[in-house]
């Protein structure tokens, strides 16, 4: 990458931390080294990931001239970043650094770096930034962190590992650098509406398998009730993978009467990336997630026999 | 502490992860190392720590002859093991080690190590570890990583320092080490019944100073009416500082009508160490708590003004 310029570096639709968090502390550290780097995107930031986009974020890629690599960012695949293929094309050669174990075939990469170990994508930015030579400044400490503590659940996931920490303790040796306020910006933002209509959706599951299975469901109606949009709704599975007793859990975000996504969690055991790619969807054992084409309802109806077959192993 | 046996440990009323996790950690390196050791509790362990009590715990000091050494940890002070001042007499020396800055001149402890610069009390005990040559089983280190993980907020609040994910890193090496199943019989273990406490209590939250100030209050009436117990409280005043804009966070606990806790949160600045200490508690900059012994009414009037004052400096 060192003898390359222009880069254009693409996280994945419905951008996380560590996809936005990776992309952006790979691209500081570029222009660092004194090459053009764009993020290039094409759906708003999430509000409590605002503070990640640190200048870098573009939804138009003519701001560079020449594109000598276009690099996909914590995602594998074409599918993953829907509506940016033209973008994606431009790049002379191309490449993708991933720690997601479903490898894609529908693009001929010229080089990957998949290590399925890491728990966030952002560690193997972290490494890949400090052979490059660049320093970890606050904005790339800021992205990193925010990168690696979303994706391990706060060094909580089966996924963290001695090297996830070792490197977390490394950002805590950058002057400045301080947890919790990155931790308050991407968690501590939420407005008392996504309370309230978390408690709604709370209140309201269902439960199978013995209490195993708990499904919950955000719908355009309980958004408009609460005056919320759904990336407000952000946190509600975690909440129901606190139920004692929960194996697995289902979150229904219902987008439009005929695009409805299911967030699925496993929390020992069951295995969610199995049930989601049994509907075209993907991502890790424990936490995976497929979009239905379908009524909320209907998308239930296929959904929950599966995922109770999946607690019931 | 290498030449000495019988030795009995005292975690604070009120036990936390710190606290008996510490405890539990440092009984089971002594008593690898042959001694007899065990940790005098006069409360039950919380249910969502059960798994911390690996047989160290004891609400009876006749269990030792002898008494060599009376430990208290993660906390300083007479007052913070009431109803076992006997027991803590019997020790022939008396020490403490806490990472709590306010000490405590009531008792004259024969040896200290105070080092508010730990995160949790579990770094000092892991190092003491350590030191005494004790091997770090996979029992200590869930002991460990609990008392860590729970007293940085999972790594997230300012405490937190490049140690804590050293020691954290160090403790993933230990065979069958699994932070997710520490993790989840910490915090995965809610009732649904604690869920609805929860949604009430934050659905009827007061606010202060622009929404800079938030306070809530679970009463008896409340704990009755969904059929919880006060130790199903925990966690909300976390979700209350989860709310935009809120600096300062106070959760009225009624024991009975004449004993009221408030748990003290700020965020950035609000000094909450400095309220409680003017209503008789302490603890952190960040994370205090007092004890009223009066009506949830007339304890809200004396605290709220004076967190106001906090948030507004």
């Amino acid at each position: 990458m060192s003898d390359l310029d222009g880069i254009l570096l693409f996280p994945h639709i419905n951008m996380d931390g560590d996809a936005l968090g990776s992309c952006s502390a790979l691209c500081l550290a570029l222009r660092s080294l004194g090459k053009k780097a764009y993020v290039m995107i094409n759906e708003p930031v999430p509000k409590n990931l605002d503070f990640l986009e640190c200048g870098c974020c573009t939804t138009d890629d003519s701001v560079l001239e020449d594109v000598q690599l276009s690099l996909m960012l914590d995602c594998n695949g074409i599918k993953r970043i829907p509506g940016r293929e033209a973008a994606w094309e431009r790049g002379r050669l191309k490449g993708c650094i991933d720690h997601h174990a479903t490898a894609s075939k529908d693009i001929r990469y010229d080089f990957t770096r998949i290590e399925p170990k890491s728990a966030a994508t952002g560690e193997i930015i972290y490494r890949l930034i400090k052979d490059l030579g660049a320093e970890i400044t606050l904005d790339i400490a800021n992205c990193l962190f925010a990168a690696i503590t979303t994706d391990t659940g706060n060094f909580q996931h089966t996924n963290t590992t001695s090297r996830s920490h070792e490197i977390a303790g490394h950002l805590y040796k950058v002057e400045g650098f301080n947890s919790k306020v990155i931790s308050a910006l991407i968690y501590d933002r939420r407005s008392k509406e996504a309370l309230r209509l978390e408690s709604a959706v709370l209140g309201d599951l269902d439960f199978y398998a013995d209490g195993k299975l708990a499904v919950g469901k955000v719908t355009q109606d309980l958004l408009s009730q609460y005056g919320c949009t759904m990336d407000e709704a952000e946190g509600i599975i975690q909440r129901i993978m606190s139920i004692d007793g929960v194996e697995a859990g289902c979150l229904f975000k219902e987008s439009s009467q005929d695009n409805v996504r299911a967030s699925l969690r496993g929390r020992t055991y069951a295995n969610m990336e199995r049930v989601a790619s049994r509907f075209g969807g993907g991502g890790h054992v424990l936490a995976s997630g497929c979009t239905f084409h379908t009524t909320v309802a209907e998308a239930e109806k296929q959904l929950v026999p599966c995922l109770i077959e999946a607690v019931n192993v």
